[in-house]
């Protein structure tokens, strides 16, 4: 039996500011990253998206950033390990409560944006990041991108993983993802990135942007919520999903 | 026997700027009530600020107040019952985790500035203060103004209740505090101080500044630790206590 | 002749936030009254604004507010007259550097959201406003509710000023507007709200809700732009008021 | 006749947190570099600091930082020129506004930290921070650190430019700085600080810490504040300066 999760980034307006297309991506997907107030979300926001999470059943985490509002935590903030380490532990904790009050448990923790990049690749910032989800919350499981040094850094932590792979991104042969900026970087034909959520579904290679081909390990995928067409890019990779009998479920009921 | 516990407010530093003598206070107290970031502190003050209460043998509780970092919590910012709810639940929910990361429990919650002043008379925000702690935290103890509106919500809400009393402000018959900028609001004589710790520790009654006596009954007195001759000020309220065979200890471990 | 200026608030973005229907209000309105970057906007969306005014030939004000991004500038911060001073100079200084830097001079300067309705009862802070703009632009427009302490306080201080009215809006009697939670505050049949510009322009009376008329004396209307047909009814405002041979145009060419 | 200016950051304080010895050390320097409020300082903070400059004879700049407060403007954000430019222009209309509401002319622009620091070796950041001066203020100093990449992209636009030495600080043989986690980065001994600053006043090199000697070509030196001894430091300079019949006076008049 196959079992993938499919998460999406929710919570991310502030006080006046909608953002994001939240009621119409949850429909489709079974792991919530909320985002806890300092790169985007607030309190209010924060509560208002877990209840809808529990109404749709979709489980919660905690989408910790760098704390810049202005940049929407998509630039890497120059942190020590400790800062990384205290700021992550403080925004995971306000979700976390936020959460228990409505009765939801945290499932996992996801580093937003600039900091889920940088844990990629930078074993100290990775360390502190898992090092917070160890100390707080040890049963939560850290959803990490699939064969960097946060998947390697949280194994040697001992925490539950997820490794994440990303259906409607372009990989190089050596598993990395197409930088943003660079041609192939982003798919939108649904077809296409539906197709390639079934074959890493199954553990089966799919063409790479330089030549040959990768195989992307994942439990979940991420789905964006934010881009034109992103619902509707949703329906058709869990409808391809489970028409391939792969079972669609929340991380924490499997993995 | 006759228990009584001296908190102070703690952590209030901000990334570069230091606030306050959290060092020398912490030799006379027995809880801290550590800012959560959003009027004062931030995460990494609030690990520090957390380990030295630990090292110290102080308990450590959470201090929310409004998110006013330029003005400091001071300002009554009109938020609503919902608002003032959810930002309770983030701030301790931050401070909760940094804390249990530390191997440390959170004790107590106590209001700071406007909030808790806006919770002493306002039924609605004394209400959604309650409510954070009793969903988030049913077995915290919410640290309320003795006597006021915030208390009778707190205990209406089944909390755990300690009643504040200041024995360095100046009283009303009616058991209000005389506001800071009125005459006699403020007390700087440490033996004087010293006494009416004592006497607010047994039930005694003390001098109203309109004339007349009055009660206030205390679980708990207030230090202050930005103030100059802060720590002379404590060092003199615990050794009168002690003297009169008050058991200073922290309120998880006698209320 | 008959002079009237049509005004709208403008660049409230936020970093990755969008908000209002910026590009399409401006074909109708004569002044823009722009975010200063401390209730909303930022340096980036307040340089883009300005640029599409000077596109469209539409002048510039600033819009200072109280500091309070959480909460929009629409919740009542009590700061002191020596606050509300220093932090209209300096949202007010941003934003006229940024335009003189495009080659756009500052025209006016409203207050926005609760600073706005303060201003307008209280006079210590209609007095620190009008203060800010007497000192640092002297030959700056100051826009305030007309009829409003905030007018008289703007005379007094020898200020240009302008008589804002609202022509979607419910008066009463006494000149004052109907509260927003009251029925009668808001208008949204386009052919009654722009027969009421009209009849605004021309100094001629209107229907108050609590019944007999009111005349409202104003030289810039407001126009709301984050609203459901708000473009509809700023559009319908306008060719009334030109059919009606009222010549809008910008405060600065004709006061 | 040979002329100098002495240099200081001011105005760091925030809301309820002081920092620095601003009154201490405004005796010895003549021009004093004040926080827009994005790094540090606030609106009231700033007005306060120019009243204090204008007693006190102290030339007023402007200290644009990058906008992070948590980190005091001291850590890189990865800002686009776009952005740098339009937070340079928000920062310094702030300042500049209240000093000209005070009757004090802006006389400089310096940036700040991480911004100083990442303008002085990448030439896009360093062009959009005189974009920003020469645009809203063709007329004021740019402070540059000298010999630097910002010195050379400033005298490119045109600007009036000061070249900064820094007297207390170790110099490689090419002109940089010794990096403050390396030996020799930081010097406190006052005299040996005295005769440097004086053989930089008259173009004479200065030993430096790889061997040989460098010639660092001054305008102004920048006197530490909030350092332990800065004002013993500051005393020793300034006379060490006027005993060599250096004459130490703000750049705007002699520049």
């Amino acid at each position: 039996m196959r079992y993938l999760d499919l998460n999406c980034d929710l919570g991310e307006s502030f006080g006046p500011y909608r953002l994001g297309e939240d009621e119409a991506v949850l429909a489709y997907v079974t792991s919530a990253n909320v985002a806890c107030g300092m790169h985007a979300g607030d309190p209010v926001v924060m509560r208002r998206t877990v209840q809808l999470c529990r109404e749709r059943g979709v489980a919660v985490g905690a989408h910790p950033g760098y704390p810049d509002l202005w940049g929407f935590g998509r630039r890497p903030l120059p942190m020590t390990p400790e800062e990384v380490y205290a700021f992550v532990v403080a925004q995971v904790g306000a979700l976390e409560a936020v959460a228990r009050a409505e009765g939801v448990r945290l499932q996992h923790v996801k580093a937003h944006g600039a900091l889920y990049n940088v844990s990629a690749r930078d074993e100290a910032t990775a360390a502190a990041v898992a090092e917070a989800v160890r100390r707080a919350w040890p049963d939560a499981i850290l959803v990490v991108l699939s064969g960097s040094v946060s998947e390697q850094v949280a194994r040697k932590a001992g925490l539950r993983v997820a490794r994440e792979g990303f259906c409607d991104r372009g990989y190089r042969r050596d598993g990395s993802l197409v930088p943003r900026d660079q041609p192939g970087a982003v798919l939108t034909e649904p077809h296409e990135v539906a197709s390639r959520a079934v074959r890493m579904a199954y553990g089966e290679p799919i063409d790479a942007v330089d030549g040959g081909q990768v195989v992307v390990q994942a439990d979940t995928l991420c789905i964006h919520g934010d881009t034109p067409g992103a619902a509707e890019l949703a329906a058709a990779v869990r409808a391809a999903l489970e028409e391939a009998h792969v079972r669609v479920q929340p991380l924490g009921t499997w993995l």
